[in-house]
């Protein structure tokens, strides 16, 4: 590896990135939860490290709410199949990327890691929650980091849910092997109208300067499927929305 | 006073707006500057309060670059005189505001409190700084901060800014009184044009969330007029641009 220097808020996002990755780990130290004690009302309080979570004005999940137009350049997908595995972590399920699939935004490119659920939706529209939101996370070679969310709504049955569902682990620190690589542009939207916002992981630490993009284009999953993913989850595993303050939502 | 239930990040920026009327004390703890050991990359070492200076990925001045262009509302200002006295701080000159003057952004009213000044500009237009930058400080009723920037140039002498050149106090801790009440209004462009990101205090202890609404027609100073502000600031007074990170900045 070459030697990179690093500014302190690059190495604050690339240890937050390692921190997703080690979510498997739910008896850690700063365990949280997303209720009673441990819920996301006392995230700051159960760690130093999670200061940001209580203290930031730039935090994730938002209500995306009177956006402004603007004339952005769409994100780009180049996604091929990289599904490996998908682990349930205590707090999400979550579907672990092979290299080779990004994300092309601000002129850079992002690799896509992992993609995992939250039931229901962490952000909202105009107040409204979906029942399912998927986040895809990606990062830059020095650390920075992109999520695409997607939120779907109770319709149509979701073939390209299927394969997922099909195997969904249901136990804290269950991890299942997919039957076949799975490709997580099957799950995005045609459309890239989406809003275009600056924020934070919606998980302790809650690191700031994470790029958030949310699709417009609502796809469809059953209400037997979004019952198979609650039931794999096992409670609301969704952040309330966080103050937008000083932020400009475009889109 | 009416009971009001504050958020940490209203509290932050309320202490944040409190600091900045105290700036007049230079010798209070965390004492910083702007060279030497306690200068900007100092700063987030001077006072645990200071966390931001260093660890937000949300700073200010920033340098406007590549914006989105954005069917903006206008910011609209209902200033009138009430400028009735200026301090040098230590730090920046600055003219304390009568209450009266208003700013309506995102649909809420932000109060004039204080206008000061920056030399060089903090504040760069594609890398390129100005020689002065004037800040005009607004605060909500909850709080919540809203920064107007104008960056001026060099050129013609500016008629408006004369009676603050003819009493610029140069001596950290002197306060003078303006001859007659100053109108802000006599400060701003004409046009409306501006970029708007969402940043920080650009002085400790840079608390993040504040509206930054920055003018995009540069009026003019003369040779003189500069020269009057760098003598009377005593030093370049510039913190220098920081990451845009995740920020989108529209124009």
């Amino acid at each position: 590896m070459r030697s990179i220097r690093f500014s302190s808020t690059t190495l604050a996002v690339l240890v937050a990135a390692a921190g997703l990755s080690q979510q498997g780990m739910a008896a850690s130290a700063g365990q949280w939860s997303y209720e009673g004690d441990t819920g996301p009302s006392s995230w700051e309080t159960l760690d130093p490290a999670y200061a940001s979570c209580g203290q930031g004005a730039n935090q994730s999940p938002i209500d995306l709410a009177s956006p402004i137009p603007a004339e952005q350049p769409a994100p780009v997908f180049h996604y091929s199949a990289g599904g490996v595995d998908m682990v349930n972590n205590g707090h999400a399920v979550q579907v672990n990327y092979q290299e080779g699939s990004t994300l092309t935004l601000d002129d850079r490119d992002f690799q896509l890691r992992q993609f995992h659920f939250h039931a229901p939706s962490e952000h909202t529209v105009d107040g409204r929650h979906f029942p399912l939101e998927a986040h895809f996370v990606h990062r830059d070679p020095v650390g920075n980091l992109a999520v695409v969310a997607v939120l779907f709504e109770k319709g149509e049955s979701n073939q390209a849910l299927e394969p997922l569902v099909e195997t969904l682990p249901d136990k804290a620190g269950e991890k299942v092997r997919l039957d076949s690589v799975f490709d997580a542009a099957d799950l995005l939207p045609i459309k890239t109208a989406h809003y275009r916002y600056n924020g934070s992981l919606t998980t302790p630490p809650c690191t700031e300067g994470v790029r958030w993009v949310v699709m417009k284009e609502h796809p469809t999953l059953s209400a037997e499927q979004i019952h198979a993913f609650e039931t794999a989850i096992g409670m609301d595993n969704n952040r309330p929305v966080q103050p937008v303050n000083a932020r400009v939502i475009v889109d």
